[in-house]
């Protein structure tokens, strides 16, 4: 892939529900050609990984990539160690284990990177205060300061070139996230969700993000396309 | 190495001349209990991980590690990639072609994720804006702003814990640098800071950051303990 290629917007992809609607929202709604950056950071359900590869082919992107980043050499996070993911927990006034520390930072600010080499003045990212679960880097605030931070640190930025971060997805309601998706044609048998799949692949069912997942899908009164393990 | 190890700052250890000196000033000045990170990120300049290791040892750290972050995959600098790196040029009024798109923000972001599994709540860095050769990731607002994004965006900050990015080096000229390494004790022997080493590991002497070096040292009137190339 030549470094000199252009794309429109970057896109953060980890092939789970909420990043694929995102990139299915900035390909068919807005028509942006996308990039799009997966991470591999040592995460225990890397399986996330083929879901990403998976959605981004469904979605026509051609410029897909994974990058290694070394985040279960930092610790801090039960999706990076033996801690336990917690399951069946919907207390919202804690931030849970599954908290990565500075991760949406470090993703962003290495799509920042990647949208730089290749002109993008768009960075796309599936986040959403709604079902949260309690990330403070998924709040509009931290993106609003990150958009700032961008501007003055980057050459992009001091060229006047702003890098905007697009949250299409920032004020949606799980059930709301899951009809925008189908209503884009979004395949969400390709997408993936859960922390702590079992050996064979299966959702668990019950860490925060199954149960987010299927409770939007029973909202709307839709099938999960999904077989969780229990 | 245990996850729960806890340290007062984590300071950024590239094994060049200004990095090292800002280790010196955390170890020797302030007395803090510092965990030193070097990135491995695909630099032409690997060289200077060995460095970073031997400035660690020297100056008695004993939680130094290599984190690697693919920013060669990412493209977009000639430090990473096969664009010839600059020499004997110091215009500073264009940012030069070994601009490492958001290296900083980058670095300083996985150093905040390490911080805070460590609650360590200072980051050290040793930018500095006098030479700093046009990087815009070097300049006190893009800090400042930074500052604010990690309080915004993690745990640590939204529990109160502010982190701290101190930049002892920041005002400083080249020469300044090295005095103030020098009366610490620091051995610059140990540091490497050629952007473009010869095959046996020698500096070239002609890129900017050789440039910057040489000009320190000899502005101090002490002999630069490094051999170069040419």
């Amino acid at each position: 892939m030549s470094e000199n290629m252009s794309c429109t917007a970057v896109v953060l992809l980890s092939g789970g529900l909420d990043s694929s609607t995102a990139l299915a929202w900035a390909v068919r709604e807005k028509g942006w050609d996308c990039a799009t950056l997966a991470f591999d950071y040592g995460q225990r359900h890397r399986i996330e990984l083929e879901a990403a590869a998976r959605v981004a082919t469904a979605l026509g992107v051609d410029d897909h990539r994974v990058l290694h980043v070394d985040l279960d050499a930092i610790g801090g996070s039960a999706l990076t160690s033996k801690q336990a993911v917690p399951k069946d927990h919907q207390d919202k006034s804690v931030i849970p284990a599954t908290y990565v520390p500075a991760r949406n930072l470090i993703f962003l600010s290495m799509a920042a990177a990647f949208a730089e080499s290749r002109q993008a003045t768009r960075l796309v990212i599936g986040a959403n205060i709604v079902d949260y679960s309690g990330y403070p880097d998924c709040r509009p605030e931290f993106f609003t300061s990150f958009t700032q931070t961008l501007k003055l640190g980057t050459k992009a930025g001091v060229e006047g070139y702003e890098t905007n971060i697009e949250t299409p997805l920032i004020h949606l309601k799980k059930s709301e996230i899951i009809a925008m998706g189908l209503k884009l044609g979004l395949d969400y048998s390709l997408t993936h969700s859960c922390y702590d799949p079992s050996p064979d692949g299966r959702p668990c069912g019950h860490c925060d993000s199954c149960l987010y997942r299927r409770q939007g899908f029973a909202e709307l009164g839709r099938d999960d396309p999904l077989t969780y393990a229990s």
